[in-house]
């Protein structure tokens, strides 16, 4: 299969080609293919050799760039250290899920202190990061592993080391809403860098796609397009299979995010041409940073289940390829995360990029939003008729050839 | 300038990957980088020798693929031949007008030509073809290109190739509209395979960035966002900096858009990074095809002008990158034209494949269109409230620095 074949055969497309191809060629690749900040492909940033070291030993993938604004007369810069983390889960899942979910909060909590000692002020882990991605066996055991948003372990879990590092943390769970009835919902919980929890989001855009069937277990978020304002900036969610809808990044941006994280959980050939297209293109059009993030690895399931393709029962969904990466508003992009292994991305972003940009380009300014407003409108009437110009040719008859 | 010795670097970035690395690790790059369709990349397409011929004798690239789509049971394949042609101008800008616009002209009937005989259905010529993009000028001399969208010389031109080749062709120019006073619109024509004129698209979202003054020359269209049906399918025009904005595309694909193209005229290291990104996410977005079409080459000024970025007064706006493509709507994509010639691409493209995208991904099912029309509706209200939640710890005194 080329995606496991592939993973023998590069960690990320950036790390093959610099080591491919000649410097000046591969400078030249990197300003088509990652764009410029500044006039510059991003630049790298140092981190403490204590962060460095504890990827060494821990094995996971670091990589760390730093996105520059101009030099403003009346602002001073906004620079704001974003983190994004991208893990494998770390028992089987035939393990008791008291041990699994452990094993996972252990394993995160390295890799969240590596960041909070390389000073990550707004942190972002993966959707669902508790949990293996079970919704593809359309088992109803695997709701065993929701929680509280507000209670719940994780959530105490992250909040305590978002006090110990100061530090903004996204924590992206399987929600039970217990205020209604016990249902799901797939959230994303904002906790403070004091420790406490400024709200949560939930997942607007639920797949049905393949072996997605995350249908089967939650329903359509009904918290809006929330920006969250921290001491650090003013933060989104856009959470998975949302990235494929225009209209949820641009509704984020419209209600003020500076920075929009996209915690995910995708695979294989299924979506990885589209992965560095998407939230990329997303930073563009809203003029926002973008934190993308992917789920590593493969997980394989104790009961078999098919995919709707077709194709024989099987036990996994295929390889989480993870290449966690952020993009600017600038159209700048920092190489991805290793498609193999965990990781932690670091990136200095200087919010007032957003504004220079949105003065630059002008795509706010020349929306035309209520055009659109009344399209929309017009659209969601059953009745909608759709604005089509048809040739008049196809309707007029034809005598020998000759129209 | 980076751009500037890129030309002599390398025509396309494909070209340079797929001479420079290994096989194998180029079909894996490939695959990351330009996806997959029915799990191969994009296939080549053969093209009559008199039309690889024509490109050599005449030095214009050309390339061509197919898209497939899975066979149906209850609908034969729809198969339609696209062709996107970008070119320099001829002349000199200081030469007279008309030797100006017959030069073009005269270089147009020669590529355009090659795509009736390619067998070509439907096919698209670059933003204001009939002229220098001399809008970074300010000057209104250049007012003089325009020409009437139904009698103008340039539609009669068309006309004459789309009867003699059957083929549709959408002929982007600058519109004189006589019947409003002589006022100026950046108008697709579409001209039917009869040669007949089916309708025209006026340019939805007009420019305030760098030398792009073209706001100084037309406003924005007031077409809406007409899907044209012709004999090959639905097509629709979204054209140049409209590629910046989602809306744009989507409204093109909620009316039914199956082929949309993109005619642009945009230059070097302002753009080129966002170019792979834009059109090719909106072909994913919208389950459809895009043809995303540049300009080529650089174009000299008899008057200097300055570009509102502090730097010396100057006669040219920059590169014109052409790197031309077809995105399809399973993520798949062409490899681009190249960078500094003339071209001309053809690809096949199965229609079938974009409903079979939508019944696969469903982003038309998963939308939630009333949500954003609630969203729209209150938002061009003057006294929008963004939906914002402020940490309360951003409010609360900080005494001795514990909260």
């Amino acid at each position: 299969m080329a995606t496991e074949g592939s993973l023998q055969g590069f960690e990320s497309v950036h790390r093959l080609l610099s080591e491919t191809l000649p410097p000046q060629l591969f400078q030249e690749v990197q300003r088509v293919l990652l764009g410029c900040n500044g006039g510059k492909p991003v630049q790298t940033l140092s981190l403490p050799a204590i962060v460095t070291e504890s990827a060494q030993s821990q094995n996971f993938d670091v990589l760390a760039y730093s996105f520059s604004a101009a030099e403003e007369q009346l602002r001073k810069p906004r620079v704001v250290r974003i983190g994004l983390i991208q893990n494998a889960t770390v028992l089987p899942t035939t393990d008791p899920y008291e041990r699994q979910m452990n094993s996972i909060r252990e394993r995160l909590r390295t890799i969240i202190e590596a960041a909070g000692k390389a000073g990550v002020n707004v942190l972002c882990l993966q959707e669902a990061w508790t949990m293996p991605f079970a919704f593809c066996t359309r088992e109803k055991s695997w709701c065993e592993f929701a929680e509280s948003a507000e209670r719940g372990k994780s959530t105490q879990f992250i909040q305590e080391l978002a006090r110990k590092y100061n530090m903004v943390i996204v924590s992206p769970i399987l929600e039970r809403d217990e205020a209604h009835g016990d249902t799901l919902w797939n959230t994303a919980v904002i906790i403070g860098n004091h420790g406490n929890i400024i709200g949560k989001h939930r997942k607007n855009h639920i797949p049905r796609v393949g072996d997605f069937n995350e249908s089967s277990y939650y329903m359509e978020g009904n918290t809006g397009h929330p920006v969250f304002e921290t001491e650090f900036g003013k933060i989104a969610v856009n959470i998975c299979y949302g990235r494929h809808h225009t209209l949820n990044w641009q509704a984020f941006g419209m209600n003020g995010a500076e920075i929009v994280f996209n915690p995910s959980a995708t695979v294989g050939d299924l979506s990885e041409p589209m992965w560095p297209i998407e939230a990329r293109n997303a930073a563009i059009a809203n003029t926002y940073f973008v934190g993308a993030i992917n789920r590593v690895g493969t997980e394989s399931f104790p009961n078999a289940f098919t995919s709707g393709d077709g194709k024989p029962e099987h036990k996994d969904f295929g390889h989480f390829y993870g290449s966690s990466y952020v993009a600017g508003p600038d159209a700048s992009c920092t190489p991805s995360l290793s498609r193999c292994r965990d990781g932690l991305m670091v990136a200095d972003c200087d919010l007032n990029l957003c504004q220079q940009v949105k003065d630059k380009w002008g795509f706010r300014l020349t929306a035309r939003y209520e055009l659109y407003a009344k399209f929309f409108n017009e659209y969601i009437k059953p009745d909608f008729k759709p604005q089509v110009v048809r040739d008049a040719f196809l309707d007029s008859p034809k005598e020998n050839g000759v129209y």
